[in-house]
């Protein structure tokens, strides 16, 4: 076994938008709606490594990621009026399938807004959930404008992809989950894009693996968020080029910078090879389709970016929503 | 619910070389060395068939595939002797790393002979379990006649990949698992090649799950065992161009085919283009790996060949080992 210091820094936690017990309340609320995903272990993988790894499998979440938990605890906590009005959010991606099958479990109106280059399967998916889809030229607008003027038109609630602490309490339930299931760990690796999942998922190990160190993955290409911790000042990017569509995000958020200084332990990146090797790795020996936003915890591990000899290391495989037609031309 | 008539046939089961106690007995044996593979389901897959569907996921048992229980079951129990001296196989397939990693957890020297143009990752995969690979050139000689040379000069044990008791008992082990955790079923479809887990599978449901009808799978270009049991006649077929490498075996065996014709209900065969949707569509919505044969099973259920609404159906998966170099091409 490895000894880690915590590490924790910054603000007392107590000022901070989230907490344990938000955590707690979410896995409530979710408990019986989203799945307790599997978590898988690879003989190959701890020879490798050296160490004993878990990977909690998101993939196999209720719409192909974590972020169903998020949407789902964020949608259960609205008002009843805030219900009967319906939610509006922005996303090409996850996110946008996630809130509209938690309305159409909850009973609440979703509507998303998509760039029309949005790949035809997300949008079919996103339909296919109930949602209605508002398609916009991205040369012309920006989304954020145009989600913020029709959800003042039509009164919608707008419920962001990760800036939003019922968002964050939800993501962290992946990690509950883990962390309850195989033991205390000394080591998680989460993938980090807006910050909602690795925020969450600190705070939960801060509570349940106290000593467990919480490290932050992210793309190269788009190192925002690992910029921003070694700063400690809100860094962005624009339009970064990775592969993993799911780090796209231009920042952390207002909600997730200080959750992620106070909790995160430490903030990496991996290459764009890493990340596709990784990921075909874990398909070709775990057997499971993994998203390149979800190989990128791992890849840091499998690429040796992060070393841990004699550890017990939780690694969440954050999703597996691939077009295979895009895969193949990697 | 359906009803099914059992429509079992043939000889009076006593007489046959397998049975129930046999499966069960390969269950004790495999206990904490196979791995209990995870049952999956699928709303989609749900409410696309009308039917409440079981995948059960061998793609996620030891070496990939199914066949870790047939190996594991045969090897063990072979006289100290037979362990001393060791065994060989001839196969390019998962046969043929299930066989080696059971011989090294159970400390039994394994020599397997490959055709020199088996993929690459596979020798590697199957020296990598510790075997000795012994290749040779498919234009010149046959694989039969090698292994039977190769284990007279050396006095090895041929472990043949299904027509074997104890192979056939431990595939059936599979089924027993299934039924067990999810109850009763209507309907189990099974892929088939040389017929080990279709008939193990339907030894294990005839006792456990007695309403249950059993249907194989084969693809429509490697048809011999539909023709045979149709037929009720041995029938071969040579070298067929089909992308479910699992089923290019040339014909039932010896002891599988009076047990396919005694247990299993009906045999039907699939398309090319049925399975290589089949198993995309597994990748894309339950996020699992699986090979082409792996998909034939669920290609019937979901392309209509079979069709049993408002059934409880079990499924199996009978392996995830792909070159997704080669995958990639379709």
């Amino acid at each position: 076994m490895v000894a880690f210091t915590t590490g924790n820094k910054g603000a007392d936690s107590t000022t901070l938008p989230v907490s344990y017990a938000d955590v707690e309340a979410a896995a409530s609320t979710l408990k019986g709606q989203a799945h307790r995903t599997p978590i898988m272990t690879s003989t190959t993988v701890n020879e490798r490594t050296n160490s004993q790894v878990f990977f909690k499998c998101e993939n196999f979440q209720r719409t192909g990621s974590f972020k169903f938990r998020g949407a789902y605890n964020a949608l259960a906590q609205l008002s009843e009026a805030q219900k009967q009005r319906g939610v509006l959010t922005h996303s090409s991606g996850n996110h946008a399938q996630a809130i509209a099958l938690a309305g159409k479990l909850l009973g609440i109106s979703t509507t998303i807004v998509m760039p029309e280059d949005a790949p035809a399967v997300k949008q079919a998916a996103t339909r296919g959930y109930g949602a209605e889809v508002i398609l916009y030229n991205p040369l012309e607008t920006t989304r954020e404008e145009l989600a913020q003027s029709i959800a003042g038109d039509r009164n919608l609630t707008v419920v962001p992809p990760y800036d939003h602490p019922h968002v964050v309490a939800g993501q962290g339930t992946a990690a509950k989950e883990l962390i309850e299931e195989v033991g205390m760990l000394d080591l998680l690796l989460v993938c980090c894009g807006g910050g909602g999942l690795v925020s969450g998922s600190a705070i939960a190990a801060s509570v349940l693996s106290p000593s467990c160190r919480v490290i932050g993955v992210e793309p190269k290409q788009a190192d925002d968020a690992a910029r921003s911790f070694y700063s400690q000042t809100l860094q962005t990017i624009h339009n970064p080029q990775t592969i993993a569509d799911g780090a796209r995000t231009p920042s952390l958020g207002n909600i997730t910078f200080p959750l992620v200084l106070h909790y995160v332990h430490d903030m990496v990146t991996v290459s764009e090879d890493a990340i596709r090797s990784t990921m075909f790795f874990l398909w070709e020996r775990l057997k499971i389709v993994v998203e390149p936003t979800g190989a990128l915890a791992a890849a840091a591990l499998l690429e040796g970016v992060v070393s841990a000899p004699n550890a017990r290391i939780g690694v969440i495989v954050s999703g597996g929503n691939v077009d295979l037609q895009a895969i193949g031309k990697l």
